[in-house]
């Protein structure tokens, strides 16, 4: 067997236990050695269901007492940076959950950050190790549907966000939150960047679930140019209700493409004849994404064995964050927004910051 | 426009019913003209439904008091013989409604009288009018799935049917009422005669809904071994109460072929992530083949007109009739049965019967 | 049966083809009496395959030399509002295709000719008569899936569009002729009306289809706001090459709604390991719209007997015309158009005009 | 994490690599230390790529000189016996891959000699931990469908077998290698043991490959009678060519369940309009029930630990070997054939031989 990555998990919480889950049942060859969450209470249960007795309250404490050579954040957007330069600056390698961050300022020196010690850094789009998305992937690099010229993706979920995951200010609402993946997969399947975007969001079900979070909403659509031509859409809705909807379309010049299918299990029961047949959907991301989860967080780890750059990068994770930043003021100024406006408006990451 | 085909119908049930629901409004060439049946009230009512002025208690007065050219029969099975004879005799094509006759015996002597008076004797396997029955027999024809191995058809139906259609004597029950279509449909598509078949049959529902016709069942089973060394099943259940299920799987030497769908609407309903994703089923048979029924009637009409065989014939109705006799007598005798007992021992249709 | 409704077709196309096999074959109560073509070749050919005696150059001729009640037109775009006229004018009964007019001033004035005139107006929407569509919009109005929040429409043909229907001066283009029956869908499933729209249209395909007309584009993504706040988008693409494609998807408060299929019949088949699964799609619109375009008919027939008025409008006409307007001047200015901006420049048909 | 098992593997042919993998990969408190194989090449290969160090050419060998508490045994069914026996007297639990035996003799001293030496035998029925599988037989189980009155199951598998598996001899032949699976799924989830059987085969494609093996049949259909009156059947084709194919479908006195799907992913693509939609089909065994084989060793590790009894056990591997005993006596002698016929037949073990 490969030798063993030691891994360090920052964020005790629901995506957090995921990767902890991968590391412990699933992947042989990472040992999940320390845990990370400034949350008394979630880091005792984490620590006790992985049976991880390294705990710590901060990363500078598990860099200082523990010894590993990887970092999983999965903590909320807006802590991001400064765990990603903390990890960099102790020569650990970097498994960044998404939003990337919350500005395009912060994801430059995250990026300068690794490069500057030499670390490497994947972001958490598990959707690229999907066995259904890569399948897709590969059949759209062979040229099979040809040029893309419309891209479609969307994602609709279940539960009602955490106040810090509605706020635009601390997660930039749930076009990152929840549809950093769509903007991941439409700029890889469209093989191409986006150009500009435009976006209108709505606020349906905030009332009724009490939300006075200021910009509330809960249904987006975002329609995107890409540089090819290619035109993309991305819809959100959360909370949804109905389950965990992820789905991509896509037209090429010779052809059509689906990946995804709206049903979660391959068992269909009638047992009325006026309602008819019933087929179970997925109800969570966990459920629909378990196998991508754990073969990203391989490769991840075969990255740091290997030191080869991961497929997924902080560059991948900028343009996301790009894409949400221009979608939303898009919909605040009424009016399509070109990545470049904020693109070109970033500073450079001067020597002196790195 | 084509000559118009005038036709009587007789029997006012739910598959006469049909058929004059084809005639008077799908087939602008043909003409419902005259109705037969012994009650006054269903009568009435389908002669008022059809705005059909020539009403009749027998066929023979129809003849008698009534022009046309065509007569379809879509009566009690055990009185199919004696129509079809009547209606020959006066010169009249037969469309008859499955299943054939009780007896193959009855199956000559019904083909013997289509012979001798030059008249077309069309069956109602209106599954040989099916698009995607149609589409997929064209496929195995053109070698599509090469040579036919096993061949897999089912009809399940949601309600109890009628005490005649019960009763073997009357009817020879379900594996007739319900599954002529599938003996039809098997030795179609699987290209070949069966050569020996065996059955079980059992009754679960039966003492819930009072019945007490000897020997009922509601649940049969059937295994056919083709002269091609073709395997075949035949599955029957009625009342299945979840709708009407009708499909045919084929596995050939170079691969598998799907006829139908459970499903009965391309609406797709989610409304509850517990339960999940909803979809109509069919309910009934007249649903589910609504464009078999007329476009068989077309077909007949046009057969009448050209003086083209149908491509459906006694011939083919005989088949069923003797697999489902076969297939009866395997599952009181608790054995397989060779249909050549059958067939063997049914007297020549002498010149005399003739 | 009812009274026979006697109709005029203007238009001897592909689309006239359709309701004309629609009136001789599966509707009764309808008769097709008379064609009007200016082209000589398609009159003749027409009227020799619906055998129809009475064929003329002008509509102006067959009003005044023939008798009927309604006039069904399915010639191009720029046409429409003059034929309605002089049909109105005529005493005659409407049933006009889609897209009802180049402008907004054009539908205006059929309406006013309509009304005043005392004649009914029916526009060619037939997917508010397929049963797929019907049974999700009762499903919807019934509150199933709650308010909704989004409803997505994509139409996807295969061919491409003659020389006058990728013009925009003669049909406002792909967004009018393809995607009309779009813009009605999402207006009627959403329960509200547009308020504003913005959109993106791209070219891939043309140079290769040697297509010189100015503005030509082959896809297009339209995102829409409606009044209720519910989000909608409308793509489009022609010729997209792989089949027809029509689907609906609306996501409401309470759950998810899918119309139609990409899968054009019930027939699977697989020969092949490695390609795997082949299940047919649909290759046209009459094909999967096949029994829309008769029920459309027939309700329009029904109109005309009970003198109520169609479920389909002019008004639902107009509201096509004025998105597929908005959404023009949107991808030409490349801002978001509220559809105010162009309802409130239309002069009122005033008494003199009527 | 909870004790390690230590387990020593016996066959390293396919489905030895199969739990292999899971419990090198997937299965962290299993740990795979021991391989058995009397092929030398077969042994090293193997050896190798598991990373496992002790290797022996026989079962005896590696209980003596190796430490473990659980063997795996997945060679030629003609082995089981012998080598459950001497793992059963080495004090080791069993993991036995299907079919359990070659005679109801043999599962009879097999689970006689894993009783005598208190060790656990499990059967490798891995469907009963697929997802879809559980999820169907726990709708069941709840009376989701009622009392199940038909269960039909398929596999059918795309590569010729191996000459043993082929040999009545050495394996019982396709009924019992590939179709095991069906017997043990019609009789779970039939809640009801079956009383009597049929069965027919065929031999369509053994020419064509050259095989010369006594009684070979590549085509089977088998019609079960169950003590509850329920019926059954299980059909194997294989090779089929067309890919890996297994699926089952209930009706009970209240509904339809079906488990599984011929479609291997979520993908669609569309490329060609006359031949239509494409969708990967599953491409072998191994591929369709991965997560199964992780969790049939899971469980079988599970209950090594907590000494509680396998709820897969010797006895329903039994029931699999008496159902295909009595199918294959049925196509011999072409009779149905009651299992108790051979169940009585079969001598007690009687305690000189335990």
């Amino acid at each position: 067997m490969a030798n063993v990555i030691r891994v360090c998990l920052v964020g005790a919480g629901r995506a957090g236990q995921v990767h902890a889950e991968s590391l412990v049942q699933h992947i042989p060859d990472g040992k999940l050695v320390a845990l990370v969450d400034p949350n008394p209470t979630a880091l005792e249960k984490a620590g006790a269901k992985f049976a991880v007795e390294a705990r710590f309250s901060s990363l500078e404490q598990a860099i200082d007492r523990a010894a590993f050579e990887a970092v999983v954040i999965t903590t909320p957007t807006f802590t991001h940076r400064g765990l990603a330069i903390t990890a960099a600056a102790g020569g650990k390698h970097i498994f960044c959950e998404k939003p990337m961050a919350l500005t395009l300022e912060e994801c430059d020196e995250m990026i300068a950050a690794a490069e500057r010690n030499s670390v490497l850094l994947q972001l958490g789009f598990m959707r690229r190790f999907d066995p259904d998305f890569q399948a897709a992937a590969s059949r759209i690099e062979a040229g099979e549907i040809g040029q893309p010229m419309l891209v479609k993706a969307l994602t609709h979920g279940p539960g009602l966000p955490p106040a810090w995951a509605r706020d635009l200010k601390t997660s930039n609402g749930m076009l990152a939150e929840v549809n950093s993946h769509d903007w991941d997969a439409v700029r890889w399947l469209a093989q191409s960047d986006p150009e500009r975007t435009y976006a209108q969001v709505s606020n349906f079900k905030g009332a009724k679930h009490g939300v006075d979070t200021p910009h509330f909403y809960d249904t987006a659509l975002v329609n995107i140019r890409f540089n090819s031509g290619a035109l993309g859409s991305i819809s959100g809705v959360c909370p949804c209700d109905y389950g965990y909807d992820s789905r991509v379309e896509i037209v090429g010049e010779k052809g059509l493409l689906q990946i995804g299918d709206v049903r979660g299990q391959a068992v269909v029961v009638c047992t009325n004849r006026e309602s008819g047949l019933v087929t179970p959907i997925f109800r969570s991301w966990p459920e629909r994404f378990a196998s991508a989860y754990v073969r990203e967080m391989k490769h991840f780890l075969g990255c740091v064995r290997s030191g080869l750059q991961p497929s997924v990068t902080g560059q991948d994770g900028r343009w996301a964050v790009a894409g949400v930043l221009a979608a939303t003021k898009s919909f605040f100024e009424e009016r399509s927004v070109r990545l470049a406006e904020l693109l070109d408006a970033v500073p450079e990451v001067t020597e002196a910051t790195r």
